[in-house]
């Protein structure tokens, strides 16, 4: 096995879930290379030595360029909020290093277009952390797709329902609430959450051409933990949009922090010709599966209990029958990233990939501005 | 269409269920037989009269003797409390007439015994209602089995489960309240629900060869509405047994009125060697179908919406997706036995097979008394 | 009790929905009014016969002119294709009779309009059968809603999904296919299905702003039953829009014939503030709720077996645990409808009413051809 | 931090399970112990070194003796087949070493018993891993009950299905079919499965009194994988029992590794007076949760997603909606372990505790022989 040192940049909850999949991955997967937790960075130095010390990493470094200078790191991992994602990633290209960063790729598609250069023309291996796709079920929907078991799609639909910001006492701004403050994330929900819902609608569905959007913001005003200012509120607290697909198919997409009872209900459905597909986070184990040439009397909607050692990556984990968490889809995403490096072949989502879904991002929020269907 | 003429006896909620069946019948089966409302019966004058109004009776008895007296009148049908049944069946067989008569068949199988034998010497049609056997869903599951679908069978397990006694102000005996009175009961879920789910299984699965049970009285004793006075509560307020079927499977069977949270949770669930069938009668409407034939990385429970025309009696109804409820089974019922008339043909389950259903519950009282294996 | 003479125009599926729900309600139901089945009308008088047979109607009639010259008829019930509503009521309106329409009120708005005008000139009541209201569950959510119990409201979300005319050699017009021909329809799965949704819409959240829509026909063509030639559909097989209520919230709804899987799969949600309700016709006897002032680890979405006696309509029915179906709806609309007539009491949905839904489906069609927001 | 030098004996699935238990708890508890993975022990040394290098253990031995007789030892944790378990345990008691022992404790009481004796003696930590216990939504049920929200206990059911050993192709007997041969295993599903049933039962429910039990081995012979030879089942396949509870309570309890499409249906409910708890391991992180006290109209079984921060264990772990899987409940086991270490104080499950778990199980074996009423 040969090392790989990692260096992540980021002590939030990224930050854990990607030294989480660093830490475990060769527990389970039997790869060529393995990672080492080598440098953790973060402005913050008291907390980046509390979080290397829990996550056992050899080094601590509070300025980010410090890592690039470093010979003994091979990958940084980009945790940041959003607004630094460009500036790391395209010196770190520059730095030769390879690069992981956190979803989205960037505050808008001009800005993840320097970064798809920056790593092409470095020719560095990169991946975007879409997650979400190498959850077991989901990877298992793409198989299905992938096999033609749908037949011609007429339909998308896709929702992200959370209702963590619905009290107006929540400020904006600072750790972990960098999200509802739009100088650091961009956006709001269409950057953090609908941003899941495109890469794996492009990933499942193919390109989408068009879309017609509205967005809102329910609270136009709140406390600024960097200002102590109230100020306003300038991200989008929901956002819907229709889309057409390349493919002939309809979508309906939505995304919202005021959809109270919903913690993080990422959902969507597929509909085919001959077979459906739909499938949540909150019961991220299950995929729901109908098929039309079942038997007439028998023919219902199956819950697929994706456990058993047939279903995607399940063969590495369990038994049958004893579900797997979120976590374990970075161990995925790291899994098959290192495998991609062992046969120099790109694991998608690349920046390349990612950028498409900035794109989509992008006319979806210009759509919301000007009222028309703008083609992507 | 020749007509049928029908008198009930009993105007709670049984003599309602049925007077409904009758009274649609028509409008959705093609039937040679017309069921006519001709007379009510209930001990109670105003009762009856109120009832008679209100479903379109014809005429009204306060005593249900004069019923069997009176030429213009087909078929009684029984829905009193247990302890008039064999009385009222074995004089309306004597007077030549067809009987339907609610569940259980009797206070016990000796009872039972002298039931059958009347209706058998007197040659009429008879039957008793085990509704639930009609429920489209559960007719499916019975055609599903019949088909051999399933393959050998190794478990069965039941379940009806009530919360409506936990009070203990709840009185006991008189109208609505007679399933708590033993005098009139004979047994309190044994009879009372248990032998729904003993009826199924023995539809579903064949012949129960073997038990052993207990039984309990949570609220020892309670006011009685026909004495004025506390007294002591003999029937079983839970029971569940263990028991053996003549083809080798195992079974669990349980109810009680003192599972908080459920209403009317009938379940059951069987177990074959190729498939599996679970159903509840909290959602009707549905089957549940697992089949370990289907290809393995899309097996799972299939939720069957049984709405389609191609499902058991649902051609009769709307369109696919539109549910049918409760009362829908009394109306199978009238159906099935109206179709049996015109063809000769007996329909289950008759006095015959219903005295099956009570000889297992009298073996399980037996065991939950002397904590024996007790065979049937 | 005094009697009520209806007539219905119209042997489909509706004709058999109305005329069930006027032959049951008097047994469920205590009402001044009893309907009286006195004449039903289609222009096939074999049919008009055989469906007269089934459901014991006084009278046949071929030319539903007739029908309104009757000194014996006291209710004019439109069960025919959607183009005949507005002649039919106008005409009923001006011959003095009350009137209950099918749904959507008119082939557009402006039709509507016409309708609206010559019902509030005769002053004859009226009502449109938006039967979905009236299943307890649903009424169960208004009242929720009415009291305030979910405050501030931001979302709203309906579906109504089906999956039937996907095979292309399905033809259009006729019986039971009328549906899919324009020139009888108006339109397809928007005057269907989201008419049905955006009824629920308004009545439980108050008026619609403004929208955009698109709308797709998948397949292009098919014979015509009238014609007995291929020509094109020029219905809409799917329809997705957003809209801005007047109260604030967003919505986004979306009807289709094709999502493979779905029957009838009429679904809403609704997010407040403080709580969230959520609905499917699939399991139409469930509602669920969440409600965010429950202590915090037992907080959870509640599944409401809407059953009980203090449930809308319930104690009218069985006991608790014992589910009634989707006929049911029916028999309400036509009690509430009884009870206004003996109270001289408008009830809702009026045509003018229905007008409100109507607006929106002409916005949303317009939407769907311009691609620009439209306001209603 | 002190260090804790953990040694494991068995690479199988529990030695898995474990090693990765041991492996993260740091990462996310904050604890005075940290474990050391310091040896692995398998018979099997190529199978030994194997596992030793993908989980980083410092050593390997394939004589657990040696292990007995290091310094640099501090806990033992027996994941063998349980045949081994008593000569290991109280080797290691002798040798003054703490113990975690898998499930069950023994092969039968009485030889737990001296294992009890064993570790008492030697004044040993000691632990035998239910993991079940530690699921967070199992263990906000034993919270909820312990704050007395479900009033007087009515009844307790619980079902541990499985489906894997229907094909008759299995062989019994060596790496991970042991469970299949009685030499190794002791029992079938009664000290596999119902271990588990019975352990949290009495933790949530309290002692058990009584029990009557059926128990059928449904395929006779099976190839042994030590002998080569067809030899006879003498495991049992399936066992239901039911039972009585010291505080009045009744219970039902089922397993079997023969109800086709179960993979590990671990299920269990209790009924109170006041409120109702179900769960089940196929979706562990819900806990169903039934409260009469709730305001009539919209009472329901609420679907609790135990992923807040206020739920037990779980502001260890991500963020609200996002699931853990089967593995964390080691992890919590050990972190609860460590914990009672540095405070001294003993964490239950104990050996004396297990053991309360075998004297059900031989009473429940003891029950199906005699088919008595048995006593614990």
């Amino acid at each position: 096995m040969k090392k790989l040192n990692i260096a992540i940049i980021g002590c939030g909850f990224m930050g854990r879930t990607h030294s989480n999949a660093y830490r475990r991955v060769s527990n389970f997967f039997d790869l060529e290379y393995k990672p080492v937790l080598k440098a953790i960075c973060d402005r913050n130095e008291e907390k980046a030595k509390g979080f290397a010390n829990q996550w056992d990493y050899e080094s601590v470094e509070t300025d980010w360029k410090k890592m690039l200078e470093r010979d003994d790191i091979d990958i940084i991992d980009i945790c940041t909020p959003n607004n630094l994602h460009a500036e790391i990633a395209i010196a770190a290209a520059e730095a030769g290093k390879m690069i992981v960063c956190e979803k989205p790729l960037a505050m808008n598609a001009a800005q993840g277009q320097t970064m798809v250069d920056a790593v092409e023309k470095a020719g560095v291996a990169n991946l975007v952390s879409y997650n979400y796709r190498r959850i077991p079920a989901v990877t298992l929907a793409k198989n299905l797709i992938d096999q033609g078991k749908l037949g011609k799609i007429y339909h998308y639909r896709a929702n992200f329902l959370q209702d963590w910001t619905i009290s107006t006492d929540l400020p904006q701004g600072g750790d972990g609430l960098w999200r509802l403050d739009v100088k650091e994330s961009g956006s709001g929900v269409t950057g953090d959450l609908l941003a899941h819902c495109i890469d794996t609608a492009i990933w499942l569905n193919g390109p989408i051409k068009e879309v017609t959007a509205m967005t809102e913001t329910f609270v136009k005003e709140r406390q600024s933990v960097t200002s102590g200012k109230v100020e306003p509120v300038k991200i989008d607290d929901a956002c819907a949009f229709l889309a057409r697909f390349a493919n002939g198919s309809l979508a309906v997409f939505e995304s919202t922090r005021y959809a109270r009872g919903h913690k993080a209900l990422y959902t969507f459905e597929i509909n085919g010709e001959h077979a459906s597909i739909a499938w949540d986070l909150h019961d991220l184990h299950r995929l729901s599966w109908f098929d039309h040439r079942d038997e007439g009397i028998t023919r219902g909607w199956r819950s697929i209990h994706v456990t058993d050692g047939e279903h995607p990556y399940m063969d590495k984990w369990w038994v049958p029958g004893l579900q797997i968490g979120y976590e374990h889809s970075f161990v995925h995403q790291v899994a098959d990233f290192l495998e991609g490096l062992a046969k120099s072949t790109p694991v998608s989502p690349t920046f390349r990939d990612a950028l498409e879904t900035q794109k989509v991002c992008d006319a979806v929020l210009d759509s919301a501005k000007s009222g028309q269907w703008v083609k992507i």
